[in-house]
């Protein structure tokens, strides 16, 4: 029964209590504070580089694919031609290498981003996506996009009732969002509170969604995916594909299949997230 | 970067180096040696009581519900009246508790079993479940469950061709098979050994499915689920509902939605799986 493992990254968090993730050590390749979060990049022995921010693991190599293209693909390929899409937080420039995918996409912007990025389309703003998104022209936008970590620390916000209000003033009529919402082994009772104030503040279509990333606590992680009134949006099954666009190098885990698959969930979620349908 | 967790029990393997999945320890219940494997129970804090064999969690109490529903039912519902089914390995007595919920069932034989159970429509075989389907007749189930360990150590065979090919024999004419088949993000490469089998031994149709166990390395498990040369099966289409009966209790994970789920899959694990439909 030991449990001592020098040289190994383990996960401990109130957040998932009494369960920790490890991953092997080769090498640590920057360690340091931000305004904002403490900041580590290792070297992984199995799951290649990993950013860590405030002792959480944000992302490795081996298994982002699944987080940023589901995050990106399930509100982008909701809708026809989304031009203007806004990404708040996605620091680590995930989500942006997806949104480059769709082709329609004119302008984008990137409060809270660390990583800078070429794509002439991309305007950068570095500062508080919250006051951003306040000043943000109303229904200007046909998709936001909300990559953020946990509701403890600086994106506490994100989660909050006046932060969905701001995106659905934000959006067009029948304008989409899609945010990072927990896992529903772990988290179902801040799920549920994501979703009630979602049902108040998004009168198009509420839903929640959830993919399988090892490296997350649980193993899954959520999305609310979320339309305002207007224009009517089947989240459940895309009618803007890009399975087929491979010029920017292949998709690794989304597809029109896997897509309409993340509404589906099991029956402990479907009582509180779903009621009706269940 | 501290990893010491006195107190807490690690999964370390060669089956997925670099990484560990770690629940602390409230009391242990149970250390002792089968014939056949390690056996270790314990309270955790957070998950219930964990049951460990050769040092591999194989059950929570808080998760044992999405495998044992799904990789007895994405059979069952399948086919039409399930009598005669085989349950190989299974030694919890989970996937019999699942098995009972399908009223139809006959009779059910348990080789390996480690607990016993009440059910007079049980057979309790405790020995080689490779052996005990050797001997059995031809033609003689209407579906087959092999609730195994992973391929090293005691199950190693239930992963092999000669295996495969006594199922086939010991099922009906369009009979069903679901075996546990490891995690698409882990062991791709056993994966595609055993689709490759399976394609040459059953006639009917091929398919793998894969869930969500928190507990499991990476997060999921899949399943091979196939059908013999007979009447054709359409498992993403389950036709023998039970999510109405909830009679033994409701069912926590199972139902038709994410059933049909089940069978799509990343991209990724679709080129090497399914590569006539990527």
């Amino acid at each position: 029964m030991s449990a001592i493992i020098p040289g190994w990254f383990s996960e401990i968090s109130p957040m998932w209590p009494g369960e920790a993730h490890s991953l092997k050590v080769e090498q640590i390749l920057f360690q340091g504070k931000s305004d904002y979060q403490n900041v580590v990049v290792f070297q992984s022995s199995t799951y290649g580089k990993v950013l860590v921010l405030d002792g959480v693991i944000q992302l490795t190599e081996r298994d982002e694919c699944a987080y940023q293209e589901m995050i990106t693909h399930l509100p982008l390929c909701s809708i026809p031609n989304p031009k203007k899409v806004l990404v708040i937080g996605g620091g680590d420039g995930g989500v942006l290498r997806e949104v480059e995918r769709h082709s329609s996409v004119s302008k984008q912007f990137f409060p809270n981003v660390a990583v800078g990025y070429d794509d002439p389309r991309v305007n950068l703003h570095i500062g508080d996506g919250v006051a951003f998104l306040k000043n943000a022209a109303e229904g200007s936008y046909d998709a936001i996009i909300v990559d953020s970590s946990d509701p403890i620390g600086p994106a506490q916000e994100l989660f909050e009732k006046p932060f969905f209000e701001s995106i659905a003033r934000a959006l067009r009529p029948g304008g989409v969002v899609c945010t990072q919402a927990e896992s529903i082994w772990l988290h179902m009772h801040i799920i549920e509170d994501i979703v009630s104030n979602c049902r108040q503040i998004f009168k198009g279509s509420v839903n929640y969604a959830w993919t399988t990333v090892p490296t997350y606590p649980s193993g899954v992680i959520g999305f609310m995916v979320c339309s305002t009134e207007g224009p009517p949006v089947d989240f459940r099954h895309p009618l803007n594909p890009i399975d087929g666009d491979e010029s920017r190098g292949p998709l690794k885990f989304y597809n029109a299949e896997i897509h309409s698959a993340a509404f589906c969930l099991p029956s402990f979620a479907k009582r509180v997230i779903a009621p009706e349908t269940s």
